[in-house]
């Protein structure tokens, strides 16, 4: 804080900050779990205001709800653009951009009926959250999930490009085989029909008539079970290794035997401190 | 038996002690033979009792059979409560409540209809039989279950999260998408289906009708399909980080650590040779 | 040959046991792959039998077929019963049996009507064209699959055992919750439903209707759709344990390293020739 | 080209087979890119040629868009044909048929009506684009799950062979269970439902009603939701070895043998010292 450009910068405005922004400070944590139960109750309310029994009988106390949150996360919003020292780059980052939605769509339902259940969105802020109480645990299993999905993503694209493929060639294939009057009205609804019986979903709101149809799907079945083992392959490799690296740092200078665990304290082949 | 606390716990309590709770006595072993019979008859009574074509023609002895076991395992709670040494540890513990609620059910029948059905919960008895009759390589192959699951639960609970999240938003989209005309009456039900539908189930109660929505539930099956890699990798990794601890059978001499790999030559904490 | 006991055993007995039993003669490989193709074309002629239009138009031809592949069969295991040495011990095998299974439902249906489609069985006879053709690659595939799955054997029976725990408790549990008036007509049912459900098949024949009901619903499903990972995991790690079981045998006499190759003829920590 | 030979091949053929076949020039890019994109275009143009009120509306812009992009591919076509050295190895190619099938259609339905929709087959030139483009990272992700799956093809065939099993014995036994009266009116029908089931994709056309129906299916349910774990754990331990083998990195000097491990101080073929 030495320098002069923080001198521009009010006290009271950093300890917004530090409350609205961070969670180590008591103050801060206790901003943080009353946001929590805000945006989970707030979410509650969009769902129960769906449900027309409900709306019809508790509909003025769930608009009071709706409107109470959306104007209490609009200050909140304002005190975030006010307390930050970067606006352009909050406004425009990812939780900057879910704040702004997490509002928006109550002033919108002003203008445009039915938007208001937009307001869903604000369950992303719940990432916000968990982000900040920095639960330790869980921030350290999401970035290990992430870099695993992350370094097994030029397989799962292949992955992807082949069940495209398949779809739409047996997509195409039933469409010709049952054709429209077995539910089969056009490809993309029979690309649909693959998908749901690919993914081993299986609505029935299609299902093949003919023997040859019943043939073909029975192919895409046995395909869909069995190749669903390729991503979990994958991702279990990937997995495997991401675990492997975080325990294996530690060369020995002596032998240069790499593979200590990371709690070790002598070399296990020659017995050199570390 | 030195103690003189435990001369006031007469003979006849720990011998019935011995055969109530452990299973290396004869007798012992006789009776957790006939609990696991009566525990497994009483449940089969109370399932057919619900089928009404049985409970017409054979009510009365389902009744019968119904009050036998109810006022045995009544019985049998008694001489529990009785031989145990802590009486209000052995009520509160997890196996003192289950064998309260397998009881209750059928005195609250004589009050209220129909909770006889709770009965259903004297299945989770068997826990306790499998447990007393020490069948080692099934404990041993839970307990290994148990710890890989445990070990893998903040990733499961950030994957759970990560869920929840997306079948709210989904759910709400198809609300907005398909609307109350085409079964999406609102968006519970909205998320209801978003959980059928990524977790593969399918009913098919209701089903997308635009394209719009089609197309949207085609990316949830895909994506529902795909991320069941998931959880199946973390718990993989675990249950072979698992058997690799229980593999390890290098003991140092020295510092008692027990954690050495089987090629090492050195221990890894202290730096004695093996 | 040179005990007095085989001079009973008259030469064309032996050479039929070669050519039924064994497939290293070229007589004995032809009579194999007539085997193969007669088990095929008989058990398609059954499920064509089964199609009433297809019986209605071709019953005459199917059933000269049926009865020629039982009157072949049946000339085979009586060849069989001739031609091998421990005739009791052949009869009562697993592969005995069947090759008499295989043939009985004829002479059955002559007595009951329907039993002929019980000829499938005969199906259970390509496992022994299997065997004996000594597809190397696929026998050694399969008994590591079977080597895996028998080492995994307790986990999967704690597994099943916690599965039919709970599907025994939700299924009554959805029983109370929806009733008889929502399809959910006794407990048994009721499982059935739960079994469909955590299990992800989802035929959608019995469906909840409360909101409570879709709710305990959406838990079984979320719990079916993780729990899938337990068996997975339990098996690749099985399977991963057999494969590396299987690829070092090797233990260097130099320096007792037991990390060598199936390959390797140098110790790759010592380089002592194996 | 110092030699006679191509002395017979001209140059602007060279230059069109540089274009068309490779992609390390800026003509040869921009040729793909263009490629990539009338593939998907006209791919799309005949999907949405199948839905009848786009046709109705559109139909003659579809008309003609899909005789604009089968002249292009033709034209295309006799250009690989000319540019190509050795021609009738190009025409027989896999690529080769698929560049024919994906004109031929077109010309076709001249003759017979619906043959259009054959068209979808375009589809898999875009593995050809892919090819070319040489993305190195997505073609090496496609080789790696390639030898994966071709490692693990005798166990997935024995997989595969007990699969079909169930299906027919289990297909008959419902057959004979529930019967036509229950929707099961034959036994191919019968196995179809078994497959549905096995495989949990569960459609729901055809459900047991009967008791014991209902019990087998219970356990046809539980077998596929638990079989499922084999082909994933095949798979998983085969890629998981394949990444193993491209993990090591030691090349032994004295003899090439590049399958030394990462820890080996010695050749495990030659015993040379790395």
């Amino acid at each position: 804080m030495k320098s002069t450009k923080t001198s521009y910068f009010p006290a009271w405005r950093e300890k917004i900050y530090q409350i609205i922004f961070k969670a180590n400070t008591k103050s801060g944590k206790t901003f943080d779990i009353i946001l929590l139960f805000s945006i989970i109750l707030s979410v509650i309310a969009v769902l129960l205001d769906s449900v027309e029994l409900i709306r019809i009988k508790y509909g003025n106390a769930l608009f009071f709800t709706e409107w109470f949150f959306t104007i209490l996360f609009t200050i909140e919003y304002f005190f975030r653009i006010i307390s930050v020292k970067k606006r352009s780059k909050y406004i425009f980052s990812f939780f900057g951009m879910i704040d702004l939605l997490a509002v928006l769509p109550s002033y919108l339902s002003l203008l445009f009926i039915g938007t208001q259940y937009f307001l869903v969105i604000r369950i992303l802020r719940l990432l916000r959250v968990f982000r900040i109480l920095k639960l330790d645990r869980y921030v350290g299993a999401s970035r290990y999930l992430k870099s695993s999905l992350k370094a097994s993503r030029p397989k799962i694209i292949v992955f992807f490009g082949v069940l495209f493929t398949i779809v739409v060639i047996m997509g195409s294939l039933m469409y010709l085989i049952e054709g429209p009057e077995n539910g089969f009205t056009n490809i993309p609804k029979s690309i649909y029909w693959a998908i749901v019986t690919l993914t081993t979903v299986g609505y029935g709101d299609v299902t093949p008539n003919t023997v040859l149809g019943q043939t073909l799907s029975s192919i895409i079945m046995i395909l869909g079970y069995t190749i669903i083992a390729v991503p979990t392959g994958i991702i279990s490799v990937e997995m495997s290794r991401a675990k492997e690296k975080s325990k294996k740092p530690f060369v020995c200078k002596n032998c240069n035997n790499s593979d200590n665990d990371k709690d070790a304290k002598f070399c296990k082949i020659c017995g050199e401190k570390i």
